[in-house]
């Protein structure tokens, strides 16, 4: 029998608990042996709650017992979380995360430290909740060098540009709308602002390359400045507006990092995944393009990962799963601004200033003052912005 | 140091050599210790490949050498495949296959072998190519129970279905070219007769739910009845038409399983995946809809498949991969003729007539003699047409 304790009985935590007993015999038949929730830790009291009986105040009886294996972390944020996260491992359990703040921020430091204990640290619904994608990159893809990954990672943003390019609305009124209808949080910053996606974006970075990337030291730009003028050239181009977390191996092996909005074309797998849903294209050398689709937030998505996770523990009780990645030099990451993208550019600047400030572009069919770039790198462009060259919107493009 | 034997070096062979190869860096990452190829077993000799000086004629030098831990077969059906797979998990070895005839037929026979033995019998590429997704659905999905699986499980007849819903042409003439092309094999029956995605089907089946099926017990229907008016239909009602293999849980926890052409609305994931692409959408209670998508064969996407299963044994040396299932009673699975579906149904019959043989249908928009039938099972249909209904086609509609 496998105890597990389950830290934080919110949305995720208590999806957690009802998939391990909804699904026992499933989980049963690759696990071996009955999975028992044994403790549930929270500071407040759920006495409605049919898990009302498990919960307990103090961590240091999850801590302290020997019968708990796997500790499944559901508090969220880097306070109390990082705190238990690591007493944990030292007292020598595994811990399965749904946190990507976690991970994105502390990583490095705990799966050191999960490695020195000789214990498991998973985090499967950290990124695309519970769709599997970590593992299957991690393992299944072990084969190939991973030459791009490119993900809608954030449902809600997701969701908002599905709605500004189907009903051709303005950002502002599609996002009250979401918050109204729980699609989106009430303060939606992180999401809006891309740093939902780009904590994932390191995550998967950090697995594919070997290497952890702090969010501070990424690029980051969300979709709040997409404007319907921008959908309408999308449109005319036959193209959607995406919200991707991108990392790709430059020619000179240098990994490049960034969140942004991108034009892709309709045909496109990336470009038909609508409303909350998330995907991840990965490129590898031997497998050519592969794409992970499904539902990126929830609490039953996201506690499938956790209990995949959970089950990779208990099958891997002896020899820990070696997900690990190192410290970087900081040498390894190119800076975004001298990648050369095409851009879409929306500008007031007359035809013939454009060419000469930008060189040859194509301009967007039926869209006044909107052009293709070629390879331009955004330093370029800030550099033209001020120098006084009118740039209403400068978005990439990727073929 | 890992050493591993390829048995046949047709075109999956020689990608996985080259693959362990190119990549043996991202390998090592995983597997923490170097991984080569010490023998290539084949009836024939290379002299001008790289990798000639390792060729052999003789198994049983494979099978005596204790340094061999993974033997890879690439030989291909079931004749000396199963007899060198057999011999070499009783020699204690680890066996890695792409060959999912092999599976399909003699899965569960080798499974037990393996299980005997502690060794792991793993086979992700005989599914999807390159994709990966029987791993993720044992182990990622675990805590689900596995409510669907419907998946484009055959490159060929995808891209023959994809030419004749884009350019309105006839099989015949897209096969012909698909030949032509290399798209589709000198003797494509498997393919288009639906064959080789029923094999795929049963694979996913057995590992969903733990029950060996026979391809031989498997309703199967491939694309060779396809007619422009079909497509024409489909068209019309803003669908696609796809070949699917198809498992689900009936509402008695049966198992129903079939491979079909299908109709399905053009928003659905699986409606936009175009030409040789795979994708397998796996619907879990926990989970919802996920989709796994990418290349269903060609070298190196399967090679991609067999060293991530190869990487897999070498991780899993001392424990091995519990990935089984058992023969089935025979009273698990629902057949065919009795599920109630919902059908495009093209006939020469007056609508009167229609109405009162299928019961309340609606008409396809634009479309003589074509209708969609609420839930009616094959059975009926059998029965109408023996009694002189006429039916042109009928192929199953998903929602």
């Amino acid at each position: 029998m496998a105890n597990i304790a389950i830290m934080g009985f919110g949305t995720v935590g208590s999806g957690v608990a009802e998939v391990v007993h909804t699904n026992q015999d499933s989980i049963r038949r690759r696990t071996l042996e009955p999975v028992t929730v044994k403790y549930i830790l929270d500071t407040r009291d759920f006495p409605n709650s049919t898990y009302g009986h498990l919960v307990i105040h103090d961590f240091s009886i999850i801590e302290q017992d020997p019968e708990i294996q796997v500790v499944v972390e559901c508090i969220g944020g880097c306070g109390v979380a990082l705190d238990f996260t690591r007493r944990a491992l030292l007292a020598g359990k595994d811990v399965v995360t749904s946190n990507k703040a976690l991970v994105a921020a502390h990583g490095l430091e705990l799966l050191a430290l999960a490695k020195e204990q000789g214990r498991n640290f998973l985090f499967e619904a950290s990124v695309g909740g519970g769709i599997p994608v970590l593992r299957p990159l991690a393992f299944c893809l072990a084969g190939n060098r991973i030459e791009e990954i490119c993900g809608i990672l954030n449902g809600t943003t997701n969701y908002i540009l599905t709605k500004m390019i189907r009903d051709g609305e303005q950002f502002d009124d599609v996002l009250k709308r979401a918050q109204e209808k729980g699609y989106a949080e009430a303060d939606p910053t992180d999401d809006v602002e891309g740093k939902d996606a780009c904590r994932k974006i390191c995550i998967l970075a950090a697995l594919a390359y070997g290497i952890h990337v702090y969010p501070e030291q990424v690029y980051t730009c969300g979709i709040t400045g997409i404007r319907p003028q921008d959908v309408a050239c999308a449109d005319a181009l036959g193209m959607q507006i995406k919200l991707f977390g991108r990392t790709f191996l430059t020619e000179e092996g240098k990994i490049a990092l960034y969140v942004s909005p991108h034009l892709i074309p309709n045909d496109k797998p990336l470009a038909s995944v609508e409303g909350v849903f998330n995907a991840i294209m990965i490129r590898g050398n031997a497998v050519g393009e592969t794409m992970f689709y499904g539902r990126g937030a929830g609490k039953l998505p996201t506690a499938s990962a956790v209990v995949g996770d959970v089950v990779d523990c208990i099958l891997h009780r002896e020899k820990r799963r070696a997900i690990d990645w190192e410290a970087g030099s900081g040498e390894e990451v190119v800076p975004f601004e001298s990648l050369e993208l095409r851009w879409l550019v929306r500008t007031e600047a007359a035809a013939g200033a454009v060419a000469a400030a930008l060189g040859p572009v194509e301009a967007v069919p039926g869209q006044n003052g909107a052009y293709v770039t070629g390879p331009v790198s955004k330093a370029k462009l800030d550099e033209l912005r001020e120098k006084g060259f009118s740039i209403l919107s400068a978005i990439p493009v990727l073929d």
